[in-house]
């Protein structure tokens, strides 16, 4: 052993976290006939010292992650107002119930149900079911939570808002290398699926209200710009994210430039003026950038351990 | 060689098929400034007399896969009526244009595009967004031809409609044996991801119109059903949907039983009336089942090939 | 009611067949130091007079899928010899147990597992851990039996076994049209992944030493074969099996063709004598065929149900 | 416009990168009869300042992600000795062949090929066919380079080396707390899929000689360890790494715990001592930390947009 360590030095435990991930869940909220109902993934992540649990396998400090999962369930029997708060709830619980987790991190998603539309009378409220649904929507809304003792960080998000334009979209005034075959182009489809985080500077908000609004924001102004890039589109959304809601620091994007080729229909002897497009599965381009608002001050530890930029 | 075959029979190719999988395009109808696109996964795939292709790499007859690909990429630029006409004219194109293809099949699957509402005015209708689209539904819309010669056979269907009842649902009266752990419930949650495909006797339809009517009525009456089993949900659904559709022969349907089973707060000493379900992944229950017209004479050629039940 | 089946007919089940799917396990065989480990993933599915459960939601002769899961684990228990066997064993059950259960389908999935070579002594045999484990191997193997009432048929088979040759593959001589761009090439990459199901006409064999031996034979004969289509090193890979194996009665096969496109290097001023390939997604070739032996009886049965050609 | 900045404080850009993601290549080198093929996908993102790219959609700084991805294309052409060595290869071009790009993000992902074994004499050498092959491993080998002006920083790494114990693993002594079910244990299955990623202090080694030993060592210290807590297993395959190699810094895990739940055979009269085993999907325990060399600086900034721990 001394000589191993004279060789290679002292070994010792970094940073690390443990805990349960996806811990998948429905809440039905029957207390009326018109039942509501929340489907969400949790996962629970634990800081703190867990030195020995590392180096000689004691357990004395590991919080179970079965307990973990255990504890999920039940709290949301409470009800789930939000996933943010859902996920503020779990870091409380966690950090004030044993001395020595100091922090750690809540990732909560959360997947859209519609009531059905029926047509008949019998438990359905103007015009839909009381307790039949479909599933809704295309993106995953997600939220995370990072607590290091009392400071909470929250961070909001959505997953794969697939969105696209027909037209309005150019790339052209690029500069050209040995390698460079791509054409300039004045229309083509732009497409892409967005995903987003936005830090909040309070958690004095209405989650749901502020979300749905970013979503309808985000989605609004990709529509509205005449592109020139997906830069520029990515940067005209934050924009309008972040002048939307002062509560708002900063939000980051990963935003893959999903390609739709125009087929080539010459050797047929046809046009295709922008009609019929080739989609592309890979490679992709990808697009990731923050936009924030300037003098607010940078939280590295509300982004510590997000995969790369969202 | 004359060794072998004296021990081993001679070998013969059986049935046989091929073809290219999955071209994936983007048609836009940009003739009006309200843009309308259509975004298709297509699969053709030939048969007729492949023999020496097989058996000595003679390629004399091998329409090439790339050209099958370019040919549907050609065909959506006179525009996608439904994917069920378009197939139809894949069907046509192919058997007509090569003596020796006797038939085929062809697979079309359609995606689901929304405008993007817009509180704007510039390239905004009906506020909506005129060429700026957001992915919508869930499901997948399909549609299979099979062609033998001049006979078409067309199936329409649906893949992976999520749907749940978050009460209305029971299970008991099962038989039990040494295995049996499941215990009756008379409230549960029922859960599917719906697909089915269904066989038309016609042409002569309007395929876009049957299709949306079809998908209503299987939401409709997987709502209203009072469920003593998923396999009654099954039949329910498809008899609504013959009803209301003299043009569909028959109907099959793969279901899988999507488990939320119920968290035990009993450890706890909390009680969960129904609120909070644990949603499983692996296994699932999977009901699988016709439901047809009486009289209507079987197809098998139009279910030939059709992966399981759908 | 007697309206609408005045106008619609009748509406009447058809075939259907339940049960549950994927009920992954993992059995040790610990009897010895060395232990023995076998994963499968089982899907069981039973067939007979299920009317009244879809027609009124009678359970009476429904066996609970959860039943069906736990006699999936409780059979485990006494050993697995081989995929095949505990397939047959499984439809044995069910048929004798319950009068009014017919036939039906059972599935099951096997993965390959390795002991993990270590160089020290404890725990130790030949070199490799007696009880640690690394994941092998990239295909699956595969059994599906289906019974009917005392038939049973047993197709064994696997899936997703990835092969490429670098050269000794062509492509010419293909027919042209309008549409046609391939161009031919007497030196390609062909790549593929083998999906493939072989029928038995008898159980009286060792089910592991022949799934052993085929597996080998069709990676040979794919190796050794100057390939002028994949249609013709399908063919030379079916007819490989069915030379080496009396008791195979056919053999089907999905291989689809995974393109590997030469990069041009023409714009950079450079070459690329097939050194460079860029590896597609989709669309891809899709070859599906059967090898038989002639003059065995055809048995549709064994292949109900069976997705496609595989 | 000013209205909106007096309310939002002037919004800029942040932190951003860009390029092609997931360009697919296979390398033939076929100068001697043995081919070697290897196959990569090769993610390329640029840093540096874009800011008028995003902010007015001015693309002339904007090397496009299409010349990003040929430009892998045509480097491929010279060999591929090693991902790492590639990946500092581009980064070298990048950066010096425009002022602007101050640094990036290069990933590289290797999947494994083998000869296929052949009993004939022909194209095969010592008993394996020299240009067929066959895909092998289950693990994909990763190297991230990250460039920021002269300072470049290695990470090797490896995802999904999914390994298992069928004894030799406790887990018990962990705090209890009202909402704690799990019963502790003396003998469990351990399963995980190991994603580790390492930092190289040096770039003048044999980078794939020194990634066969590390996986040896994973594998063996995975194997050897009677494990208390997949933690432990954990810091002691970390350990075992930085023993064997000095020039690695430290190592980071995510290690997923795939439960298999020993399946109670009570109700069936049957005892099941530790063999037979449920697999979960999900939740599952996710343990996450860095070993790591004392008084060897940190380098925050080779783990930059590194997803999580890995």
């Amino acid at each position: 052993m001394t000589a191993t360590s004279e060789r290679t030095g002292t070994i010792v435990l970094g940073e690390n976290q443990y805990g349960k991930a996806e811990v998948r869940l429905m809440k039905v909220d029957r207390d009326q006939p018109r039942h509501r109902i929340t489907e969400l993934s949790v996962t629970s992540q634990l800081r703190g010292d867990f030195t020995e649990a590392h180096t000689v396998g004691d357990q004395g400090r590991v919080v179970p992650t079965d307990t973990q999962k255990n504890t999920v369930f039940a709290f949301a029997k409470d009800g789930i107002s939000s996933p943010e708060e859902f996920a503020i709830r779990l870091s409380e619980h966690f950090t004030s119930s044993f001395d020595w987790v100091a922090g750690g991190r809540w990732e909560v998603k959360e997947y859209t149900w519609e009531h059905i539309p029926s047509s008949l009378t019998n438990n359905v409220t103007d015009g839909e079911h009381d307790h039949a649904f479909v599933k809704g929507g295309t993106e995953t809304r997600t939220a995370l939570v990072q607590r290091y003792g009392d400071e909470v960080f929250v961070l909001a998000g959505l997953e794969d808002l697939r969105v696209l334009k027909s037209t309005g979209s150019e790339f052209h005034g690029f500069p050209k290398d040995r390698f460079t075959t791509l054409q300039e182009t004045t229309d083509r489809i732009l497409a892409t699926s967005v995903t987003a985080r936005w830090r909040y500077t309070t958690t004095d908000i209405d989650f749901n209200v502020v979300y749905d609004d970013v979503r309808r924001v985000l989605l609004e102004s990709f529509a509205d710009l005449h592109s020139l890039a997906l830069q520029q589109t990515l940067f005209h959304m934050g924009k309008a994210a972040l002048e939307a809601h002062p509560e708002i620091a900063e939000i980051r994007f990963s935003m893959p430039n999903l390609h739709h080729f125009l087929v080539d229909f010459t050797p047929f002897g046809m046009e295709n003026p922008n009609e019929v497009f080739y989609i592309a599965d890979r490679p992709y381009g990808k697009i990731e950038a923050e936009v924030r608002r300037e003098g607010v001050a940078a939280e590295p530890r509300a982004w510590n351990t997000v995969p790369g930029f969202c």
